[in-house]
């Protein structure tokens, strides 16, 4: 590490990265490559090679094989936002390379991810529970709860239940992805149960969610040990607009208490369960007042996570998690081994955060949230979210003006989902028809989007989300679309 | 996302970082900040900020608080080493900024960690079943099998199997760190295991490690559901060198198996046992033929992990898990949504790394590995290590020519584990001494030293491995430990 080389070096690396900006409409976006392996050679060299070898190499054999999220013409899953600031932060924190497990392994990495995520929470009104600087626990009366999935679709769940006092207290902490922090809480929530009813009860917990919920919530089930049957996915359809219906989890959960078992995660009812909001994706969108309403009830969850990776122009990774009781957390994942101890630790005088998360290790992700929300500001970040709704809103009215279409739900944010309609009434056939125009319009080049399926409807999801994109990108994806499936329903 | 922006603004951060490796020298390594709360403001601002401002506040009131990992004087725990290459690979990860959950969403991605992980493989004579070109399966016969612990110590176990054929595949992943590769391969144990004898099993799964074996594997069996009773921790001392007694580990095995208990993880033995090797600090060393030997055995390994990013000049987070199974790893942590479903994966053609880890998202960690392999080369990076153990052999050196002091266990690798002598022969009084030793040096700013505990006795720890340490500063540290160590006794 020769601190000339790494200034002669990087400034060459600069510039291959921002000329990699200024040409990424020419790359096909999502790529099919041919084999890597065959390019590269068998081993590592023995002598060192230079540095214009390795970016020649990038430009010519791992370029053609990236899939460009960062290509405007990217409209698949959800977002994965690059900016200046963001990786302006990426680049300190590589710089910097500490690993900030312990406070004093990097005071200033903790006690910045605190004040970042409590300025993040401030934004988007979270209650003042979920913050480092926390108040006091007071009662809370639930009327009503709500929960954003992944897929940016709202699930409403009305259920009354007993005031309680909350005990401890809260704060935030980046994860690298929100699977993380749905296993995160979910540990912790399994093993306040545990505490309580003991260890062999595991196999009697019970956790609840909607079949719109992210398969992150089924993964962390099965890494905690909650048994596959557990698992309550209950099923939602178009009449409530794939949101959870109150009447069928409050009966899920007194069927299973009446079979001996322990509802123990998804909402904070009087059978105290934790409630866990994932806004991975439309969390972002809650920094807009007209849009704060959808998270309405937050009072009443335990945790809550966005991905300011997603929508929030912070390079990739950075999920923020807040909980109300970091010690459930840290009773679940702490760990003390000798040669971690220090004063600060022992007098419970800092927040360490490897006990709020799986590994131990940590990178200084906090400098580019910090970034983002300095070098942008609020005002701007609200401006940037709502072009993207703008922008989706367009593409909406694009395809309900051609009849061959239909928007296949409501439109939630800045994600369309839609389909191409069949020319008989018949199911398969209509999937058919439509993984046929994905892959059509897929293997272009000129775009790339993906698919999910509603009530066994094969359906298109157009996500807007990519910082570069713009209204032309949007008229030019559309315009694909329409070709593909006329040569398609031609042919059929 | 500009990309002229981004030109001009990541060439300022350039300068920024060079100019702080430049000057690193000339910061306390330890930093005892000012609480950072005071200096930063309550809430994001609305309107955006300029980047020179950032960077003041960077210099004024982030650095003061950062523990200083790249210091050439930062001798603390294990080294996370920053290099240019490291540094450029991280640079371009953060540029393309691309989420590699499955081999679609950036073919390249998972080609190239299949590819530069087979090449560390090949550097670490790794057997071929761990390579993803791995060869077809083959009768095993374990003779004598090995265990590096975090701490670099060697944990010897002498057991005899009963051959068996191994089935599947294997390959090498890139984990955020050593806590999730040993927590993913347990959960691949654990769930192998109990596809066999049932899933109400889990409370008779038993873990083996020893006393010296790092506090993760505690946590991964406490994320598992493991019970915190079945959890072997064998007591080890000097005797062995700190290593595991294969009697010891015997008896416990057939003292478990007696009581109806179900030994599942640590040793391959002909209990089934998953054995896993957790090289994360040492692993790296064994990329010389003088150290290679040190991990004789791997082949009777499940799984080996070693830490890129402590002592291999890549930056963090870059932890190298091989398995010679991927389908155990598959079938504990696939998830499959309709939303990531895609042709290559649906035809088993193409390695999804997702269901190798954790997490969904993956960062494009393998490019950093693969511009260290190639920038440096491997003569540089074995030579690279061996300077290292010189100048850890020097400091030995150092210890043991004054009386004062005792190296407490032996050196190996670059880490020297040593303690100042009582002036009477009591253990509380030793222990005392040397908490007051090591608070006093990483008070002074100059250095940054960890400790640990062996056989009751608090002892120093000594690790080089920092890429800018030279002579000097191990000459300096130990002429402040000495200094310290005379006025310490002198009040005595």
């Amino acid at each position: 590490m020769d601190a000339e080389q790494l200034r002669e070096y990087a400034h060459k690396m600069v510039d291959f990265i921002a000329d990699y900006y200024k040409n990424i409409e020419n790359f096909p976006v999502l790529s099919q490559p041919g084999y890597l392996r065959e390019l590269l050679p068998d081993s590592a060299p023995a002598k060192p090679e230079s540095l214009q070898d390795v970016l020649d190499d990038v430009q010519a054999k791992i370029l053609p094989g990236v899939t460009h999220w960062q290509s405007p013409d990217y409209f698949a899953y959800f977002p994965s936002n690059s900016s200046v600031a963001g990786f302006l932060g990426e680049m300190l924190s590589a710089g910097i390379n500490m690993v900030g497990f312990s406070w004093i392994t990097s005071p200033a990495a903790t006690e910045l991810e605190m004040i970042v995520l409590d300025w993040l929470a401030k934004a988007l009104k979270l209650p003042d529970e979920f913050l480092s600087t926390g108040i006091d626990s007071f009662f809370v009366h639930v009327e009503s709860c709500f929960l954003i999935s992944y897929f940016g679709i709202t699930f409403h769940a009305k259920l009354s239940m007993v005031g309680s006092r909350v005990p401890g207290q809260g704060g935030g902490v980046i994860q690298g992805t929100a699977s993380e922090a749905v296993l995160v809480v979910l540990l912790a929530a399994r093993d306040k149960v545990l505490r309580r009813v003991g260890k062999d009860a595991l196999g009697k917990l019970v956790a609840y969610s909607s079949d719109q919920t992210h398969s992150a919530l089924q993964k962390a089930c099965k890494i905690g040990g909650i048994h596959p049957e557990n698992c309550r996915v209950l099923k939602t359809d178009s009449s409530t607009e794939y949101a959870l219906s109150p009447e069928s989890l409050s009966e899920a959960i007194s069927r299973d208490i009446a079979s001996g078992l322990i509802p123990f995660f998804l909402c904070a009812t009087s059978n105290g369960l934790w409630f866990h909001i994932d806004a991975a994706y439309a969390g972002s969108a809650c920094i807009c007042p007209e849009f704060r309403h959808y998270i309405d009830g937050v009072e009443e969850a335990n945790s809550f996570n966005m991905n300011a990776h997603k929508w929030f122009l912070t390079n990739f990774d950075c999920s923020a998690l807040w909980v109300k009781e970091r010690n459930a957390l840290i009773e679940s994942l702490s760990t003390n081994p000798e040669f971690l101890k220090n004063k600060a630790s022992q007098g419970n005088m800092v927040v360490d955060y490897k006990d709020w998360q799986i590994p131990l290790g940590r990178r200084f992700r906090s400098l580019k949230l910090w970034m983002v929300l300095r070098l942008y500001g609020l005002e701007n970040l609200q401006a940037y979210i709502r072009n993207h709704i703008e922008l989706a809103k367009k593409f909406e009215e694009l395809v309900k003006l051609d009849p061959r279409f239909e928007v296949a739900a409501p439109r939630n944010f800045s994600l369309v989902c839609f389909r191409l309609l069949p020319t008989e009434n018949n199911v398969e056939c209509a999937n058919r028809l439509n993984r046929e125009l994905l892959d059509a319009v897929n293997s272009t080049g000129k775009l790339f989007i993906s698919h999910t399926v509603l009530s066994n409807k094969y359906v298109l999801r157009f996500a807007v989300g990519a910082p570069l994109t713009e209204e032309r990108h949007v008229f030019a994806a559309w315009k694909t679309l329409q070709e593909k499936a006329s040569a398609l329903l031609r042919k059929s």
